[in-house]
């Protein structure tokens, strides 16, 4: 699988006073579409940490806002892998309505892997070689 | 005035898993800021927004993180001024540690200035004159 | 119908460092789960306060907490209507397992209907007849 | 000190379409404001849990809402113990506009003392001697 895809409703709760979605909840989808991309490739990053005490942090996030998100509208995120290299992973995402495709938002995250066995010292450190190839097929894929 | 500081610590709420602030707070303390900056130069924008149906939205935002932010430590947000046109300014970010001034996460928002009287209908407008003025004022002040 | 159920997979940002649901996220989701209930019986909000400057404002929250939601488990939250008053109306919500429908945390929330027309001013009033008897059908159709 | 009082502005990100406080963000501030709490009287619930593997969880929370709040009002957040047993302590909210002490809503967490060693098994325990004593004296100095 090269890319996933997850459904999301905008709720109240994500409304500023404009009646437009607050940007930051933008992020947290990315950040939940993130976690179910890598579970749909097969790594679970909740037992990758417990397990391997390895996580995948963020070093960079950046997002564009085309079109405002409403009450109740449907969205799509498309997330697929945009770059790989030995350390880091960078996932683009893109948020669409459900009904109609417009783009509404699109949006990257770059991530780190990192060594979290010490909690007061998190450690940068090359993708592990099982789950470098895992990456690397799923970015393929894609082409 | 050229630039605002607001003090924010890391509450319970705001850390992940790993005992590390969950990147979308970040992009909430930036957008509280940009507000209180805003503020600090004039520009109430709760009044803007009442008074003369301006909002300035935003079109692309931006984050680079440095050092994970940790239970109860005290932060400091600087925002300023990084580039204004005539449809739109950004802002600049630097959240650091309060007690040593360590970096911990550098960002960015770029908002346009938006005419929101149809709530159906946002438009992308010049940033009136008063305001571009305290804007441009602010923006020169610094260097 | 007389009860609606949500589901809802609890994510990576949902969790807390004990890696728990922090718990205002309950609160979130259950005032979706509130507003898709409302969905559900033909009323929908967002439209309620655009075209009939009504909205049900919270009067009490409260919530009661059996088991720690856990990293990508998934939920499912059920709504009914536990009490209709002229002016009220409490919504009761249940949080399961969506496996093995373990009962993880209860809630309740108390809304009043409230006319919005002047944002500075919200009103009290009885709820329409055509809304309370749609509230009324709902809530026998459970016994 | 018998009680801690926490001063919280309110920013756009904490309302919703009606230009309101989003009622979950209240229960994200009366945790913190526990957190402080427990914090003014010399526990540190961070250090608790790391060094003793020890946190105070949810049981049940409630809140009580009196007024809206609005954008860049400033609030103080009163916290104190309203009842304590071997087991558990209840937490009372009382959150005031600050500049006429209007009562805008008012809250409760009760909260169990677990032991967190085992991440997979939390275990409600009596409440350590020595913070026992801490919380006792707390609460008598009230009176």
């Amino acid at each position: 699988m090269e890319m996933n895809i997850v459904k999301k409703k905008i709720m109240w709760g994500d409304l500023d006073s404009l009646g437009i979605v607050f940007y930051p909840r933008y992020y947290e989808w990315m950040d939940s579409s993130g976690h179910l991309f890598f579970e749909s490739i097969g790594l679970n990053l909740g037992n990758l940490w417990k397990e391997k005490h390895i996580q995948f942090g963020l070093v960079e996030t950046y997002c564009r806002y085309l079109r405002p998100g409403k009450y109740h509208q449907e969205l799509e995120i498309k997330t697929h892998i945009e770059e790989l290299s030995r350390k880091t992973v960078s996932l683009k995402h893109e948020l669409r309505r459900a009904d109609d495709k417009t783009l509404m938002v699109e949006g990257r995250e770059k991530r780190i892997c990192m060594d979290v066995s010490d909690p007061e010292n998190f450690q940068a450190i090359e993708i592990p070689q099982d789950i470098y190839d895992i990456l690397k097929r799923t970015n393929k894929s894609r082409m």
